[in-house]
């Protein structure tokens, strides 16, 4: 299955007026942040959530037993946000470990909040059960073509603001943001995936020519922390030939602490990522390059920006 | 000495490519904020700075001997940007009061600090008799033509990026940015002041018919803290029936605490207190219209956001 342009163009018209138009702002001659971090919730993730949760109720799916999710991070939280502007019940899921800040967020958007399992994958499972039984909708982080052709409305309203750019630097942790802006910008633009050293799904999915699960660690895990690039999100990224560059921690925390200091963004560490390919020097643009960064994540703990 | 809308325009000229052209968001219907607070140094103060700094570089009175200025605070940490920027020596004079990480900011902008006196005037006085002494050029926080023509290039920007609207709100202390937005407004949309109870410098001087001194207090006291308002300010507010709307410092807490946690943007009390008005219901938008808040201001230590 391939999410296509026409699918982003329908998914913004269907988001319009749910989802904040966030702003760019340039901050040096050919460098352009998209500052998706002043989205409702602080991340990107309201785009797919809502436009999963538009789309099921035009079909019908979307009942008065609401939505179902799994996440204690980004992803649970615009569910949540999403449920309540539309009226229906959110159930979500998360392990028995996350922190008690989190879900006092995720209770403060009136989510029934069922923690179970240690890990990511038992609380996925349970809201797998939980739409067997109860006929709810499930919204997957990142890998449904609803989530993904909603998240590449960043790349629709990028066209629209950003002038004309060569590349676009995007984080990628399951891939549904980065396979939506490479749909959006087709061949508008080279888009370049930034992956955590520690959590390198797609370029371990380039390598192996398909998804495989791996290992979970880095500063960003909390957000970029999927097992394995999402089936949509490797047809995307092969289709447009976006490549991968690696990034190890200490130049996430380099570039989210430049973004504080010289940017005023307070970002957490999966938000500044995508940063970090310039700020380590592992991305390194041509003379007169114009690059978009796309600063996605802003649900950090402001005590830990100094 | 009256600032003209010309004055702005040829403001805006001299300083582009010098500052930020900070982005507007939309994040309610009819409500959008202007983020001059992601400008250099995270304030609108470098705009007003460039303006000073190249109009004295143009007329020759910018020599080797560089600058001098008086704060502690936002402006003499965009005074000290100005000059490194346009490679000529600062010597920012403060208050022997003054905080070590705000001593630190200036000095990794490359300024000469001098501490000396209790208080502000002190500090200001060392400042006067250092340019009778050096002839270096000196940068007025907020009382200078070149000052309120600068801030005023952020009303210029509005009128470009914010469409039609009705009402600005605008934070003030000395009056440099509500002066400098009044006079690039004329009128295309009312401004109002909001000002700290603890600190209202505008309300004085209309109350009296003039500006006079009065005592500086309040949770925003280090941005907005003037004992009075400026001579050019008042003529403008007078000239632009600017209205002043007070708020109190818990209104203005609830106001920074409200941008960080709705709109993730982290900001100090002063940047925080225009929007002071509308949590407050101190000022109260009637149906339909279409209101910008200035946000101004993120120098403000991130610990405290939560």
């Amino acid at each position: 299955m391939t999410v296509s342009l026409d699918d982003v163009q329908r998914a913004a018209e269907r988001i319009a007026g749910r989802v904040r138009r966030t702003p760019v702002i340039q901050v040096a001659p050919g460098l352009t942040f998209k500052l998706e971090l002043l989205q409702h919730t602080g991340s990107f993730k309201p785009r797919g959530a809502f436009n999963r949760l538009l789309s099921a109720k035009e079909s019908g799916e979307l009942t008065g037993q609401g939505i179902v999710a799994a996440s204690g991070g980004n992803h649970g939280l615009a569910a949540a946000y999403a449920a309540r502007e539309l009226g229906v019940p959110a159930r979500i899921f998360v392990p028995v470990t996350t922190p008690a800040a989190k879900l006092d967020k995720l209770r403060t958007l009136d989510a029934d909040v069922v923690q179970i399992g240690n890990e990511y994958a038992e609380a996925y499972q349970a809201a797998l059960a939980a739409r067997e039984e109860s006929g709810a909708v499930l919204v997957h982080a990142y890998d449904q073509p609803e989530i993904v052709a909603g998240q590449g409305t960043v790349g629709l309203e990028l066209l629209d603001q950003a002038g004309t750019f060569d590349t676009v630097l995007v984080a990628v942790g399951g891939g549904g943001l980065i396979a939506g802006i490479a749909t959006a910008l087709g061949d508008h633009a080279q888009v370049i995936g930034v992956e955590p050293a520690a959590a390198p799904t797609m370029n371990r999915a380039l390598q192996a020519g398909r998804p495989t699960d791996g290992p979970v660690g880095g500063v960003a895990a909390d957000s970029l922390g999927a097992r394995r690039l999402g089936d949509l999100a490797f047809e995307a990224v092969q289709n447009h030939h976006v490549r991968s560059i690696l990034v190890d921690d200490d130049s996430i925390v380099a570039a989210r602490s430049e973004l504080w200091h010289q940017y005023h963004l307070a970002t957490e560490h999966g938000g500044a990522t995508a940063y970090a390919a310039l700020v380590s020097g592992a991305y390194k643009p041509t003379a007169g390059e114009r690059v978009v960064v796309v600063v996605c994540g802003a649900n950090t703990d402001p005590s830990t920006l100094t």
